[in-house]
């Protein structure tokens, strides 16, 4: 079957794939969309960097990625796709269902997350093998692009419930790529009345004020902090440098959420946040019940999803899609649909 | 009067510091006891560097300290004093009754930090000024030496407090200095009941074992987070790299209180703490009810301090103090008793 791998530090498209056999407690499925993730941009450019880091981050009790940069590896995580077939004594939706699921493949081996691997399948696939007992059913005919943004905005819940905004405290998204946007649509979704927002990028602030942020900052033309009153202060660039400025820069008692992913090693002044009392709160990922949660405001319409999807491509268009991804003026998320 | 000011990074006593008048609201004090406090170190082999960082971290809005290191800078934040006489219209308790205070002195032009100043009095001082509605009298006959360990017991109580820490969590203590050890205490007080605390010094292990730690750890022997399964962990070190050490070795989930005052650039790797959802809680100070609360447990006995006191000097004394408190083996607190 096609499928579109990671060798030597890009995308390429493959027709030889073996077809995937569900074992007990899998389901087979066909991949309907599946979003480009720009973690999957800096594991094509920095792969060694992110197994080194996740094995020093795993305390050396081998916990990290155990992946072989010199195979193919397979990714892709923030999909939709439609039931062909269950396992052997599995129980699932119908065939034709459509669905997504947490990224992660239960086995008796124990559970492997989808995000790179040698040997399982990622949503670069036509094909791919998911869990029964993740699958969720995608509810009230939302559309199977849409549905494969679940994954994403979970991020931006799970950063939104971790900073325990209230809706009446400002909140501050620094950083307009695909993560901030998820973090300003959950906070809007959520109720917050005062969501600014900034990014160099016009495009990206325009898409900010699309998914619900009511300011927009080009920092550019000053430091965000001048102009906004936060309490509540998303980073979402994961640049070294940012959460010194934020230390730096933000008012007394912010509680910061660390949602971008800096690799490098960042110089900060922990002076600056003692003086302030800052709080800090780094996150990942987010919960089988936030997952679920992103779903269902996708579903009910609390969320459009549709300003965030900025191309499709075909398996064979995943390596050029990868390039475009540089250029936050033209895309946010792209879709590949097999 | 007498004092001990600070004049080109040396403590030097003087006998000729007129002495304070109490403006209204404003009370005079003979101080009884005062603690040397390891920000006061650092502020005499580094002020300048205290008064550039301040003043950032005031986001250049003024709010820094404002003293000149090239005139006779006044010390001391952690006393205790006898009333003498109260200032005109000012309503205060009997001369003679022993107080302490938050070190804070309340007048016509605001609230001024009683911590460097090169006119308000600190408490390396015969007499000093304190403000009336700030004064709390020391109850139940507790010793004035003891009394003046309410400050440092209150830095500690604050980061306990922030830190939320349950009776039921593992709390490991990373530095057994002054501070590490009023955690200690206030950790014991609170009912916790795993403390681990790790220090190189066997003196300063000893004294954590006296105030209360249950379990004591030499880094020197390998890192304590591969014997200490701590969910809060509480860095009293401040110096460049124990962050990041935390971060790499901690467990996910983690809430790490900073309570060290680090004044340097630190290099961290955000990374570490995203992969664990760690949050980092900066700390600095204390509230008027922790203030309170600290000298509450003094009083009834909740706390012991004494084997805090090391040592116990006169206002002549506090230049060789200042050299002593470099050495762990020795000391931990030394009270200057004008």
């Amino acid at each position: 079957m096609r499928a579109s791998v990671l060798r030597d530090g890009r995308m390429v498209y493959r027709e030889d794939v073996p077809d995937p056999v569900p074992g007990p407690g899998q389901v087979l499925v066909a991949v309907r969309s599946c979003g480009i993730c720009g973690s999957d941009l800096h594991f094509a450019a920095h792969g060694d960097q992110v197994l080194t880091m996740s094995a020093q981050a795993a305390g050396g009790s081998g916990g990290g990625i155990e992946v072989d940069l010199a195979r193919d590896v397979f990714m892709g995580h923030e999909f939709s796709a439609e039931i062909l077939e269950a396992g052997p004594d599995t129980e699932t939706h119908p065939a034709g269902t459509l669905v997504t699921s947490l990224p992660v493949l239960l086995s008796a081996k124990g559970a492997e997350p989808i995000v790179y691997s040698n040997s399982t399948l990622g949503g670069y696939s036509e094909r791919m093998l998911l869990s029964a007992p993740l699958l969720m059913p995608i509810p009230n005919g939302l559309d199977h692009t849409h549905a494969a943004l679940t994954e994403p905005l979970a991020v931006g819940l799970h950063a939104v419930n971790k900073s325990n905004i209230e809706r009446g405290e400002t909140a501050l998204v620094i950083g307009c790529g695909p993560i901030g946007i998820a973090i300003i649509a959950m906070l809007r979704a959520r109720g917050v009345e005062s969501i600014a927002a900034a990014d160099f990028s016009p495009k990206r602030r325009e898409l900010a004020t699309a998914m619900g942020a009511h300011q927009v900052l080009d920092p550019a033309q000053g430091s965000p902090f001048d102009s906004v009153k936060a309490r509540v202060v998303f980073e979402a660039v994961g640049v070294p440098g940012i959460i010194d400025d934020v230390l730096r820069r933000a008012r007394p008692g912010t509680r910061l959420v660390v949602a971008g992913v800096c690799m490098e090693a960042d110089a900060v002044h922990p002076f600056f946040a003692i003086a302030k009392e800052i709080n800090v709160q780094f996150v990942l990922a987010y919960t089988f019940e936030e997952f679920a949660e992103s779903l269902r405001s996708l579903a009910e319409g609390d969320i459009d999803a549709a300003p965030m999807i900025t191309g499709e491509v075909g398996l064979d268009g995943v390596g050029a899609a990868f390039d475009d991804l540089a250029d936050p003026e033209r895309h946010c998320k792209i879709l590949v649909t097999p």
